[in-house]
């Protein structure tokens, strides 16, 4: 059998390049541009028919990244590839995963279903599974989710001494405690009240007791970081030194970085499920072996 | 039977509560936007159980669209639609209808499957059919494509004396012959060699005889506007006078609508199938005769 052949979708994301050397997968040759008009081309350089595909393609900004996943998908099998994967370090639309008000869409069921049907499995990091236990409670494909928890203690334990974990809230409760617990440091959670997409107060219970601590806040998803901004700034009111902060999933949407930069993180950190400038730890090992489980022989759906 | 229920996802496009008017339908509220991190939120404020959900979206810019429109469907189908149709005044990936090289996604028609698997029926204004003779052959779902040639001939004869109508390729002739014969004009086909996507050479065989003439340059897609901008430059070459432009769809990429007017346009004049402020031609009149006949009991499919 061939070996597997991997098409990166997600350009200039040195992430897939990265894997494929891992997983022993050939590189593969694809364009993928835009029209003036705003419609996209896609064309394989590199033959499909009768091997594994695996395409890679990290889902932030889903909406504009759909239609060329779509689009290369069902080439690939028109093409006559024997199975197409999907790796997408980062996934989207894992939050509305129901009817929370009348009338609102199931959009974490819809997009599921949507790649569900275009792909044969699918790979992913630390997806935002809120009231779901699994992946597979929403993705009708085999779908492994692997954990950047150890690389993120790993991380800590070389980079910070004297860390003291904060979480963002109880949702995060027992991530945090495993990330805190590998390195034996001390955890804290916050107290949070979200008001809208943007707003949000917190607190920290009798944080006073760990000044001599260094904070590093962790999440799994920072997108405008309104969370890590006030936290930020409420450490520096109650006299803590300057946090640390790390994301899984570094999306900062708009100027988010610059401001948890200028709020006072001593350090802002992510690993590169999303490119970016805070990227500092590399998942390519984690979603190797992803790939290798979700391909092994026998696995259920 | 209650009425029909229209559902505008093109926000701020006019001509949506024109056609519902037109129709009888109610004017249905739907809250569409999206979360920082670039993910949609949807939500109908508008009961659609057991009632038939008409969604208006132009399709320009389908990219970004096409997931809110996606979630648009299901949702009302969840949530109890009698059935789900399309009326986008401007259809996209009309173009790439086969594979002109080894490789090649053929997104004509992995995009009309995409909406066929989605809405019950399509109604739409002149697609830009190469070498197809109809959008059934392409879309699996009863699809309506009515015609602008009528509208613009009435403007012509209204606001443009003595005109000679110019086409822009052989392909075009039969539509600019129709236009042209319509108001009793005189019509002429360039003769044009496309470079790439935005590169065009254009001239025109004996044209000096028309010099008594006001030019009116039509197409079916104005985008880069390279072919037409390439032609006002040549007509001015030969001396005859500003020409008008004309397009059904006025897609203008980036700034090719400052640019055709710099390179001595007249006036720019497009229909409402995509809101613009050369919006001259109002189609909704056009989309209400394509729904009456898309949902006329017995259409064959």
């Amino acid at each position: 059998m061939s070996a597997p052949v991997l098409f990166s979708l997600s350009k200039d994301d040195p992430a897939g390049p990265a894997l494929g050397k891992l997983i022993g997968a050939d590189r593969g040759e694809i364009e993928v541009r835009r029209f003036p008009d705003g419609e996209t081309y896609l064309r394989y350089g590199t033959e499909v028919k009768g091997r594994s595909v695996i395409l890679f393609c990290t889902l932030d900004r889903p909406d504009e990244k759909i239609l060329p996943l779509l689009f290369a998908a069902a080439t690939a099998r028109e093409l006559g590839a024997m199975q197409v994967g999907l790796v997408a370090p980062y996934l989207a639309y894992m939050r509305q995963d129901r009817r929370f008000h009348d009338g609102e869409a199931v959009t974490s069921a819809r997009f599921a279903k949507i790649l569900s049907e275009q792909v044969d499995w699918l790979v992913t990091v630390d997806p935002h599974l809120h009231r779901r236990g699994s992946l597979g409670e929403i993705y009708g494909i085999p779908a492994v989710a692997v954990h950047a928890a150890p690389l993120i203690s790993k991380w800590i334990a070389r980079m910070v001494s004297k860390p003291l974990l904060i979480g963002p809230d109880q949702e995060s409760e027992q991530w945090v405690a495993s990330v805190a617990q590998a390195i034996s440091a001390p955890h804290v959670i916050l107290e949070k009240v979200r008001r809208g997409d943007r707003e949000v107060e917190v607190s920290l219970p009798a944080i006073e007791r760990w000044r001599d601590r260094t904070p590093v806040l962790v999440d799994d998803i920072v997108s405008t970081a309104r969370t890590m901004i006030e936290t930020v700034r409420h450490l520096k009111r109650v006299g803590l030194s300057q946090p640390v902060c790390i994301a899984v999933h570094g999306v900062f949407a708009g100027e988010a970085y610059r401001e948890l930069l200028a709020a006072g993180a001593a350090r802002v950190v992510s690993t590169n499920t999303i490119p970016h400038e805070s990227n500092e730890i590399d998942v390519a090992p984690l979603l190797a072996e992803g790939v290798r489980t979700v391909t092994k022989p026998g696995l259920p759906a």
